[in-house]
């Protein structure tokens, strides 16, 4: 192993889609990389952790093919450690549940390179949760499966032994299941499983745009081809499904669905913002309002060179004060020459960011 | 339901107990609520998100018994709720895997109380993560499950198919199954599962205490024994147990299993903290300098009031910019009134300080 600089591999899981889902670890992580390597995410807002110079590479697929092949990945992975940097492999959920990390930790191990794994919350708890349905209660059943439903489930030759899963496990959840849904529900029925079952499809879970759809074990093919439900989604089967009708928090939330667009400026939007997501919307940043600043400076210049002939300085906005101050500093002055004036804040906000430099403002008035 | 102040109740899993691993949206619950009840957390460090002004309440385990019944809690959760307050129930790990969040979300939508989950990293993923171990991969499983292991295995009557569940799925996860090591062993044998199935037992998983220990599924019990492994723990079986040999990231890092008392002043230990954590280390905050105000400011007022008298001002610590600024509040001045005096900066810490109170510093010796 190289002694000087090794490099570094974050294996991080961004969770399902929900940006709140994101641990404080693999947020810190996004800020610390130099380099991030991700593929189908649920949500790109996760990238603007990034740092402006870390570099970011897409691997996922592209119109239904894979961009890099899982080799690719590897290498590209690899290289970049042993450049010295410090890699963030971000992938949705978690990387150790159908994530292919185990495959990919274990590239890293061979060539060298020191990786830590950073988990996700995996969608296969998570969406169900957000639509309502637990896959464990005292009074359903205490065992709950995952399954890839990526395998189509005729095949000869499986791993899947489904004469045992059928009827084994209380609560099975198929991963990427959604395109064999009408084979996997018949193997389920063929090896003893009840079609009044109850079953729930789950689409976009976690976002303002999750679709639930549920229906017996024995007609959810039919009635996914009916509603034209197409992957990827997450398939949950067992008596807790039932527990939707009561539990269902989030669809049913007063904006639950609604897109809205937010024209405010982006720095003071981000309260609004949570707000809206809070009651279930899904908000789409388009800012018509931009702070710019003025085509010329002379006015404020002159007013800056000659501030010991005024006596009151009044701010009317945070920006108002953060653009003085920038000028202020730009013509080689800084705080101490306001000495003598008296400054007004109108507004709390402006208040509060003269409180935070250090500054009483001399006047703010209540309304 | 009432129209007025109805309140708001958060389930939120605190994950694993790796602090790292709450969610971002998980602890802007914990620093929103006015009332916090806790059960058994692996970790304590969550509840320094809390306001303080928020009512913390345990109604985990004492000595082995419950502090309070489950109905007790859910009477609680709906009172504090029904006063109009913002009420986080904080879980270990997930609410909805084995934390009976969906039997404390049914008491809620009985009595009317509005309600989210915030989904937790899972125990059952994470920590079997952390000892190097993904529950699934390509060369070896695509099923997993989950199951509670505190259910007496000997048990006439139980909801767990042991004879389909022994062989039908590929990796088993047992949660609070470490008491009953033995016969959960012996149950997975006699129907079918071989006893050279690799088996890993993993206590205080993802914090520095993490021990694990390893043995094929028939001497696991014996081993156990040994080793004098006690509850709480996970236990995982199967084929992908044997990725850990290959896989151990966080048991094998430098100061793994360390534990260190920090004593520098709390304020400015967190950097440190993290770095000794990165490495593995438990840390333990014990701070033996503490930056308190001196017995008189007698000395420190005068310099103030007769500031004209000097023409610098030479700082050697953030600690002296901040008690020196909250003195000259004090007396009624601000950072305008250092107009005519140069300010010295000795340190980094200590100049960004100023800059970002939007003072340019005249002087920063570079060493």
């Amino acid at each position: 192993m190289g002694q000087d600089k090794k490099g570094k591999i974050y294996l991080v899981g961004a969770g399902p889609g929900d940006p709140g889902l994101l641990t404080i670890k693999g947020r810190e992580c996004l800020s610390l990389a130099d380099v991030i390597i991700y593929d189908n995410l649920a949500n790109k807002v996760f990238l603007q952790y990034a740092r402006d110079q870390a570099e970011l590479i897409y691997v996922g697929k592209k119109g239904g093919c894979h961009t890099m092949s899982q080799d690719g990945i590897n290498s590209l992975i690899v290289e970049r450690a042993h450049q010295g940097r410090i890699v963030v492999r971000l992938k949705g959920g978690d990387p150790f549940i159908f994530g292919r990390g185990g495959e990919e930790a274990q590239e890293l191990v061979m060539a060298g390179v020191d990786f830590e794994v950073v988990p996700g919350i995996t969608s296969a708890i998570a969406v169900p949760a957000y639509a309502g349905i637990p896959l464990t209660h005292r009074d359903y059943t205490s065992t709950v499966a995952f399954v890839t439903g990526h395998e189509d489930p005729t095949k000869e030759k499986t791993d899947i032994k489904w004469d045992k899963l059928a009827t084994g496990v209380g609560t099975l959840v198929f991963l990427m299941g959604i395109g064999n849904l009408s084979k996997i529900a018949k193997r389920l029925m063929d090896h003893g499983r009840s079609p009044e079952t109850p079953t729930a499809l789950i689409r976009r879970g976690t976002v303002a745009a999750q679709r639930t759809l549920v229906g017996p074990l024995g007609d959810i093919g039919d009635l996914a081809k009916k509603n034209n439900v197409t992957p990827p989604g997450i398939i949950v089967v067992g008596d807790v499904v039932r527990l939707r009708e009561q539990l269902d928090w989030f669809e049913t939330k007063p904006l639950f669905g609604k897109r809205i667009v937010v024209t405010r400026a982006r720095e003071q939007a981000s309260g609004f913002l949570k707000s809206l997501a809070q009651m279930g919307a899904e908000c789409i940043e388009f800012p018509t309002i931009e702070v710019v600043p003025p085509e010329s400076w002379d006015e404020l210049d002159s007013a800056i060179k000659a501030l010991e002939s005024y006596q009151w300085l009044v701010f009317t906005s945070v920006n108002g004060v953060k653009y003085f101050l920038k000028r202020l500093g730009a013509l080689g002055k800084d705080i101490r020459d306001l000495k003598g004036l008296k400054i007004g804040a109108i507004g709390p906000k402006t208040a509060e960011c003269w409180h935070q430099l250090g500054v009483r403002p001399d006047l703010v008035p209540g309304e």
